[in-house]
């Protein structure tokens, strides 16, 4: 297999190397305690200029359950406030003698831009970039469709909600076509709608419930309102109705469809409670899948 | 002993298990050392949904100390700000593997609630939660007051200051009363009285003068102005006048009594630096036992 | 060697103490691997008051890199705010057991005065107070200085910018006065001059370009806009035109004259981008040898 010296995309990794984390990710999550000092030692720098809870304490966590040292830089209280640009920033950890920097920031390309710039030392991994990448949610969400379906190209899989504004959609898509899903659907209001390159290999629906007859799981997305000026968010009331899962609708899905939502969740808006905490959530499964599956990551650059 | 799940409150402590964990902290202040490697691989997160220094700290190093990995919560650059409920947030770190979880928050009742929906595998240590429970400072206390008198049924114990505000009051008197304390006086103006189920079993006073009279521990507690809301806050110059402890004041206690504060101290208001810095002050020994109290609760906790 | 309690200013070192913590960050920076439990089990603790990046990060890495715990306080979401003094946050961190506190306050003398009310088992370091005093700093500047030239007595070093404001100016003047360095020259507008005690034994300018002829290094620092009030900073452009190093202006100097800043920088403003990532740069030189300074430092004051 070839070396992966940087996580930017998914389309940064070959087929092979993308299929060799989920099957490390699976191993791991089986005896976490067998790695516990795969990568002693070692120092993961977290890299943040965007406000992020589970991302980073994910990585955390499946950093020191490696045995790596973990620095955790915030952006806030920072250089960046005193002129410096963000290579800068970048050069001045880098140069601290770090193995990893874990990297997010809301600037599309930001990731391979810094890592096109990194020592040979150093491996970048995105944590997630721009609206496009969130490249270690989709190796987790793979990991969980790997756990719940043995043949992916048997399943289709929906993706609905606020597509454009959400890294999710182009990652988990990019990865599902490298990995052979049946049919990959794509439902959301039309100003929600991803860019094409994007949407290329799905069917995308602008009705929720045209578009949940028959698949196997359906991801639900929230509206990133934070990434709405003034008052252009949809309504939230007008859009629960229209674009929320409920256990009714739901029930025009495939029998036994399994639900995932990347978290954080707004209840009652794009998802109802009985649905999130029901029987067919897979959602806290995800987050777990997380730690195994950036473990597998951070295994995987550092050579291990 | 009955083995313990969560620390919630003082209550959800049998007398058994407070004696079993002042006993172990006194044991693991005499040798810090020993127990570095005791809890060694096991994971902690400061969920923390408030504010805090000490207790975050107190039970960051004594984490440490035991051999765990910690990791840090800060709310205001989380998911809280997306719309997730604290209960998903909650479940979401659940999810991530941790082996204790330190609480914090404002509201009532909250670190019970969280409790009762927590895995198996996952406990709870409440750090402070609304206005009434602040259980590990109790621990800390009572060790404190152990260190110092031979008898506790021999003491008359007086809490002065914002009863109503601190959640020291309520925990404290609990663990007086588990502990049979002689005699627990209550001193404040009318208005920072705390409610009827604290007050039980203890004696209350309008006038400090008057309630130090015979005491041999006097604990100060500052004003939460952070509480209040508006300029309902009492008039700081008139509360210290009436309210603050002064070496002069102290001299009506018993011969030798003692000073007690949870910090952070607001010198000169409800204490005199002549007192908080005196020879009678325990204030700093407080602070260490600190470390040691939690590495007990930590300890008791996981079972070792 | 006499032993080194703390680590408040250049001056509280006498040269050997000096030249032996510089003989240890060059050792330590050729085999970084063999230190790696040299502080096993000890605690440092980041107090800091003002916000840093750098710093921080740079003793954070050393810290760990040593094999030390690690614990960080944010100033903001601190006791600060409940109306406690700095003297008691410190005595209360200090109670907690830490063996090495790393502090950093906007208060001028702030960590000497700590120094002196630290117990004997409390190693203080000052992280930068005031505006004088960036001990860390001026400790990595002389290493780099080291390493790039065997005989300090021949070379001429130039300081120029915001000298006034600049922590870095009065350290490191005062480490290469210690030193023996050939001369000392620093160039300001008027009103960014230093104090007198700063300037003593050197060689003042105001016009940069007078300055730079014959010197071996040039250290370029940045208008430290957050320490001026209103619209007093000054003007960007104007300063940019007149105290900007150019790769033109840089041909005044001695020939392969050597390039430092301190960071964060402002491109195109007191260096552009050309000289600053130009081969004379020891910029990110600096940064890597800030690692091994600091360890040196924490190695030679807890006694290793």
């Amino acid at each position: 297999m070839n070396t992966l010296q940087h996580l930017i995309d998914i389309g940064s990794m070959d087929d092979e190397q993308l299929v060799h984390v989920l099957d490390r990710a699976r191993a791991i999550k089986q005896d976490m305690g067998k790695y516990r000092n795969a990568l002693d030692g070692a120092l993961a720098v977290n890299l943040f200029f965007e406000p992020s809870t589970r991302t980073r304490f994910s990585f955390e966590i499946a950093a020191r359950r490696l045995g790596m040292q973990v620095v955790n830089f915030a952006a806030s209280a920072s250089s960046v406030s005193k002129g410096e640009t963000l290579m800068d920033s970048f050069r001045t950890v880098q140069a601290m003698g770090p193995d990893v920097i874990v990297f997010r920031h809301p600037d599309n390309g930001s990731a391979a831009d810094l890592a096109a710039h990194a020592l040979p030392s150093v491996h970048v991994v995105n944590a997630g970039d721009g609206s496009r990448a969130h490249t270690s949610q989709a190796v987790l969400d793979m990991m969980t469709l790997q756990e719940n379906f043995e043949d992916l190209s048997q399943i289709k899989v929906l993706i609905s909600g606020d597509l454009r504004h959400s890294r999710v959609t182009h990652s988990d898509v990019q990865a599902m076509r490298k990995l052979g899903v049946g049919e990959i659907r794509l439902a959301s209001p039309a100003e929600l709608r991803p860019g094409d390159e994007t949407a290329q290999g799905t069917v995308q629906f602008d009705d929720l419930d045209e578009a949940l007859q028959g698949v196997n799981v359906v991801m639900m997305l929230r509206i990133q309102k934070e990434r709405f000026t003034g008052d252009q968010a949809p309504d939230q009331e007008h859009f629960s109705h229209q674009w929320g899962l409920t256990a009714e609708r739901l029930n025009q899905a495939a029998p036994g469809c399994l639900v995932m939502h990347p978290g954080p969740m707004n209840r009652g808006v794009e998802i109802t409670s009985e649905v999130a905490d029901g029987p067919r959530s897979l959602i806290l499964q995800q987050v777990a899948n997380g730690v195994s599956a950036r473990m597998a990551i951070l295994m995987t650059l550092l050579g291990q």
